[in-house]
């Protein structure tokens, strides 16, 4: 049986400021909590599933604290619309720091703010073997729950550092490519062995200061009459064109 | 000042079944409400706006039934998390069918479910050009609230008919592509000027009988860890690689 204070407690990770404090977000859904015990179970701070989901997960049992709970206190802390089975209250991920960027593939993100776009950003990242990505401040905090959530397990794999992009990028010897309206057609484009590849805020694009940086400016032709693409899916589209070749 | 019953009536128009008796849909948002005043005049409806949205769109005085209200309001009849200045009550497309497929790409989607995908594919293809969608019966409604969001206007361009996948596609005499675990890799294949591409559902791809008739199985290469890519994602490819050449 949780208490009051407990309740309150796991639905205050929900914020931002909360999490900064205890260095902790959560993760919900018995395939990615199931992913978690499996592959870091030692960030496991806590554990809170249902019987179903312990007796279906008998690894489970390793994990330190834990609490078996009923369907109706998972929907109280939960932050999803159809909790399913589990929540975990992980710590926060050992960064890596980047201060030099070597001969691979990195992505920028410069003011991705939509957080269901942010996570399937850092998903796409891992599918097409990008292993850091840089974001500006103003980016979706990657712990924010939609983040989590969004990413399917791959926030576990791939290394996420914040920078202040333009004074960062500006100090790097790389080709800089971004997506521009007006700039060269992608297919056209052999990408180099090594780069950083910016993509911008959904309204927005692009900010002034790091567009002066790019040293390819790239564009997804338009076929037919619609006004925009998605910003994960220009992710996409670039990501593969990048590495079908 | 809106009435209870108008409201509520308002409201009713989030749940499918009554949208199908009404034949009517909600479309809401500055910019896609603008756009359907411009291109679709004659389908609207009704038209709720503050009068923000009144001053700034003069147009919007050809609208016969339009009702200027308040920003309270707005939030009552609203199905967004944060409305924006107005809300449109739309007639249903008039659907043109399709019998025998041409020389054109069209695309069959097979049980897409989650409406943000469904929405965010509707945009993707008319991006890429293509004018038709085929949905199977189990696809989420185009004219969900949340379908009709994510497309962003494209839903006004783009024909969408709904059909029994496999008896439909088994008539017809055209190439029908389809993403497949253990497919020829997608960029060593060369598409033909016409043909069908299926996109399968979330969680369970291309279904049993369907895939019988696919003439191309295709796979997309993953080049690190993550364990699958979401649908919308995967049809941005295909359309991608589809038009690239």
């Amino acid at each position: 049986m949780l208490s009051k204070t407990e309740v309150k407690y796991i639905q205050s990770l929900g914020h931002k400021k909360r999490r900064e404090e205890e260095k902790l977000f959560l993760a919900e859904g018995n395939k990615l909590v199931a992913e978690l015990i499996r592959e870091i179970p030692g960030q496991l701070f806590r554990l809170y599933a249902t019987e179903e989901f312990f007796q279906t997960h008998p690894d489970a049992e390793k994990i330190p604290v834990k609490h078996i709970i009923t369907e109706e206190e998972l929907q109280r802390i939960s932050q999803q619309q159809t909790p399913n089975q589990a929540l975990a209250i992980i710590n926060y991920f050992p960064v890596k720091e980047i201060s030099k960027l070597e001969n691979e593939w990195y992505l920028a993100l410069d003011g991705i703010r939509d957080p269901g776009n942010m996570g399937t950003i850092i998903r796409l990242a891992e599918w097409f073997g990008i292993s850091n990505i840089i974001c500006s401040p103003d980016c979706a905090d990657i712990y924010n729950p939609k983040v989590v959530q969004a990413t399917m397990g791959s926030i576990i794999r791939v290394n996420v550092v914040e920078k202040d992009l333009y004074t960062f990028l500006a100090d790097q010897q790389i080709p800089v490519v971004g997506a521009v309206l007006g700039g060269k057609e992608l297919s056209s484009f052999k990408f180099p062995a090594a780069g950083v590849l910016v993509i911008g805020n959904e309204a927005n694009g692009i900010s002034t200061e790091v567009m002066r940086l790019l040293t390819h400016q790239l564009m997804i032709p338009r076929f037919g009459e619609a006004e925009s693409l998605n910003a994960a899916i220009a992710t996409s589209i670039f990501l593969w064109e990048m590495k079908r070749s």
